[in-house]
This record gives C-alpha cells, structure tokens and sequence, in this order.
C-alpha cells in the first residue's frame, strides 16, 4: 500500500466550550469521522485522514492541517463539524488537484480564508546544507 | 548533495512594527542571515536556512518553521533577531537531535514555549488510503 497523495491531519484534542460555558466538547473526533465517511463516499480519492494528538492550535477548535508530497502545509482552525464539512471536502479536493498545495483565492471556502493558522513550504529536496 | 538533515524556513515577509508606530521593519531577514552566520561556525552542522515569503503568522513577527524528515514540524512566533538568536540556535541543536522532532519541556528555550504557533506530524509513510 504506498502512500496517500494528500493527508488530512486532524486534531482530536481541542476542547471547545459549549455556548452555556459550563462544559466542553472534542469536535475533533466528530470532524475526523464525518470527514472519513464522505471520503469514502468519493471514487478514486486518495486521501488519508490521520487523527492527532494536539496540533498545539488550542485557541481555535477544531483544527487540521493539509499536507502531501512536494506540497506547502497548511494549518487550518476555527472549523466546525456541524457546519463545514462540505467545504473542507472541497478544500482537499482543490489542495489534492494543486501542484504545490496553494489553493488558488477564488477557489477557497469562506471558512479557509479565515481559518489560516499558518503554512510551511515544502522542504527542498538538494538543499545545499551550510559548511562549516 | 543531499538534503539537509534539518531545515530552518525563515518567513521574511513579516512586519514588526516600531515601537514609535510610525513605520515597521521585515526583521525575517535579519534572523536568517544571523543564523546562516552562527550555523557556519558550528562544525558538523547539517542545517538548511530557507528563507519563505510569508509562512502565513502574519500578527507574530518574526516566524519561522522547523523540520526534518520524519520529524513534527513546528512553526514558532514571536522571536527577535535582536535577543533570541542564541535560543534559536539551542533549539534547532535539540530538534537535529531529537528522534522525531519533539523537544523535551526542559529543553526548550523560554521563547519556545511560548511561540509556538502550530506543530504537524510526520506524514505516514505508508497510509491506508480510504478507499471507494
């Protein structure tokens, strides 16, 4: 089995505190499920879905980050499960189509515009390393 | 040449604002080329500077993202190239070191507990892809 062209890392451990403040929920879990169940629903994807322990964006539950080979990471918060499934499905679809993982502007869901944590290019692959 | 063992992206896009608020600098580019120099004198160091166009942290100047092959990848904010250069240097000694890219709490500089930004794991090298 080789590996997946793109891979959604998802974070499991954010708490999010319910609207009446007085408990929280780990939306993670719900994301990653949801987020499984239409992958399979699609023909020939080939994408993996990765639950993380922590991917230290406490602040802003639920998120994830998208990556694959020779393609820029991006970290994604503030997604919802009850709301944004659809777009995140459309994301990894435009992120999997990309050649370097940058989603053009006008294809990216509202809650990817906003939701942008951070993004790390690819590493090179000859980088010439510093000599002593 | 081979890939570095490590790679140091510097983002040097980012804006800092001078304390006047009449102007900003990009210090990005001032801490990339204060590491390249410190690095050149360690011997047996297999570390890659890249400097990035916006790794997307734009409200914690500077960033920069560390990673290596097999390794999480960890994206720190809100360093200077005027007093942090030094804590930079031990931390990407102890990323080098590290079997996967996780410092040990004690080994972590102050300004690496309290940057980081976001953190990614390794992408698995052979995911079960979900299949149709």
């Amino acid at each position: 089995m080789s590996e997946s062209a793109v891979t959604v890392f998802v974070c499991v451990s954010c708490r999010r505190w319910r609207a009446d403040g007085e408990a929280f929920d780990q939306p993670g879990h719900a994301l990653a499920s949801e987020l499984r169940l239409r992958l399979r629903e699609m023909s020939g994807s080939d994408v993996g879905i990765v639950d993380v322990d922590c991917l230290a964006v406490c602040t802003r539950p639920c998120t994830l980050a998208l990556a694959g080979t020779g393609k820029w990471t991006y970290v994604i918060g503030d997604l919802e499960p009850e709301s944004h499934v659809e777009e995140i499905i459309a994301a990894v679809k435009s992120f999997a189509a990309s050649e370097n993982g940058i989603i053009a502007w006008r294809e990216r869901p509202p809650s990817f515009r906003k939701g942008v944590v951070a993004r790390v290019p690819p590493r090179p692959s000859r980088l010439e390393p510093v000599e002593p």
